[in-house]
């Protein structure tokens, strides 16, 4: 039994992890600022006496240190926490500064301060940028991030490494494409659904849906992220995500709208992208990860089918 | 004529280009905190009726937007604010957070507010890490900076990226290495002229002397920067040094130790890195500068040789 902090603990990622990690027998404080989690999230755990929550904003120092207090013998820290609005935090550059990027800050801090040794981050596919028909490995340059949101992953990495280098014993770097799954608190199929809860007869997208992505289901994001914490090494860099080239906008679209409201008609933007931001298409390799021995137990089309069925039922009670 | 923001305006690089735009007719208002940087260094300027100096700290963003007050028709900011003592920023990393990254982020804020459309910004070689005796070139990876510096350099190419998607007409990104010459006011050969001026008889050295790098004289470095900035482009990206691979630092000690103090010895450590986060070689590729046209006037020797016959004169009067 091992004891891990997660930040960002009442978060979609960051209260599966929590599950995951109890279930093997673990110790596991989770901090949240509730900013973006939701308690609700992880009202399945607090009867388990191995889980611990505490509301605290982790960009904060000396309120992540005092949430922590007494806790003892943390090995890991599981950096989840940030901001995940990307076009909120495009308007105002702020919202990633603090959410996710000084939150990564202020944790290799404490980290330091408490001698904690590991840490373990969910980076992105946005540190990228939009590299078009060339397939993204770890070690691809330049890094040319054009959302906010990619800049401040881009930077918590760096901040990592530079920290490897002078205090922590072991840092892996995850950098996930689109994770769905429940509980969902935002992306483009919770999206979809309250788009149609509200209109059931139409579908407005953004973009002209040709937009195609990778997508993860968060039960296999979970298992590729501690498969990686049980590899040896100091640093660590893996891509993680499904061995296809991902779906398209409109294949979620007609996904959501099949589930959700059948007889509703799907009207699409013109567009190639859905945002400033957004990077219109994108290929993705997961050698690195695939050569540890580890594989994807869904495909994107099977993620978002899987998503798409667990995201109605938490909306709509069905 | 047109009017240029220098951040870092009283520093040693600033200095050097502000007097460079003004020989050229341009207007330039430098801004410094003078935290590092020395009214001195810019004394010759304050008659020139096309220069201004106000004191602010460019990581305040209402700060740097009130020193810039009723200045008109600013079109380009040279982004040339930053800590530069390395070894601090390790011990404090708040120090880099502040000085190297929110400075970057806070001229952004402005740059946006005020509709200022063109950034020049000095990053540096320290983001690469160690590639050992790989050459870099720009387009490399992975990118794992080894000091807060470096890391923080790179959280502002990856911030001013987003911002080239988000708002900004142009991004220059200078990534050099060691630059040297006057005014001094950092670096490894003022700090061997400031030991033998306390010690005439012994220069004590960190490292075991093999630690090679690239040295760039800040004529050339200059010369470089406003080359580049000539270049039509959006989001331009450029290793400048010289075309050779460095000179060691025993070669450095030789050279100050033969003009400054000629009967010291010179005694050398054991590691082969001056300070954690110090890159002991290095191989810097220039080629995508030197396609462009420009070449360096001197080699990493001869600047070294021309830096610290100045820094020597500088120092020492003599």
């Amino acid at each position: 039994m091992t004891h891990h902090l997660i930040s960002g603990g009442a978060g979609f990622i960051g209260a599966n992890l929590a599950t995951s990690l109890l279930k093997d027998g673990h110790r596991v404080l989770a901090i949240d600022d509730l900013s973006r989690g939701r308690i609700e999230t992880i009202h399945h755990l607090t009867n388990n006496p191995n889980f611990d929550f505490r509301q605290a904003d982790c960009a904060d120092r000396d309120a992540l240190d005092a949430a922590i207090g007494e806790a003892e013998g943390i090995t890991d820290v599981w950096h989840m926490a940030a901001n995940s609005d990307i076009p909120a935090g495009i308007a105002d550059p702020r919202i990633d500064l603090h959410q996710t990027f000084m939150t990564t800050f202020a944790i290799l801090e404490v980290m330091k301060a408490r001698e904690i040794p590991n840490l373990h981050f969910a980076s992105s596919s946005a540190i990228y940028g939009d590299f078009g028909e060339t397939m993204i490995h770890e070690d691809i340059g330049p890094l040319l991030p054009i959302s906010n949101y990619g800049a401040m992953k881009l930077a918590s990495e760096a901040q990592i490494r530079a920290a490897v280098e002078a205090f922590l014993s072991r840092a892996d770097i995850f950098r996930f494409p689109n994770v769905i799954g429940v509980p969902a608190t935002h992306g483009v199929i919770l999206d979809f659904v309250h788009k149609l809860r509200n209109t059931p007869e139409e579908l407005q997208v953004l973009g002209n849906g040709t937009q195609q992505k990778a997508y993860l289901h968060v039960d296999d994001l979970v298992r590729a992220m501690r498969h990686i914490a049980e590899i040896p090494g100091r640093y660590q860099l893996f891509n993680i995500g499904p061995t296809d080239d991902g779906v398209t906008v409109s294949m979620i679209a007609e996904t959501v709208r099949d589930v959700a409201s059948p007889s509703a008609s799907i009207i699409f933007g013109e567009e190639s992208r859905g945002w400033v931001g957004d990077v219109p298409r994108f290929r993705y390799s997961v050698d690195r990860l695939i050569n540890t021995g580890w594989e994807p137990s869904l495909s994107s089309q099977e993620a978002v089918q899987r998503a798409v069925a667990e995201i109605v039922a938490q909306e709509m009670g069905r």
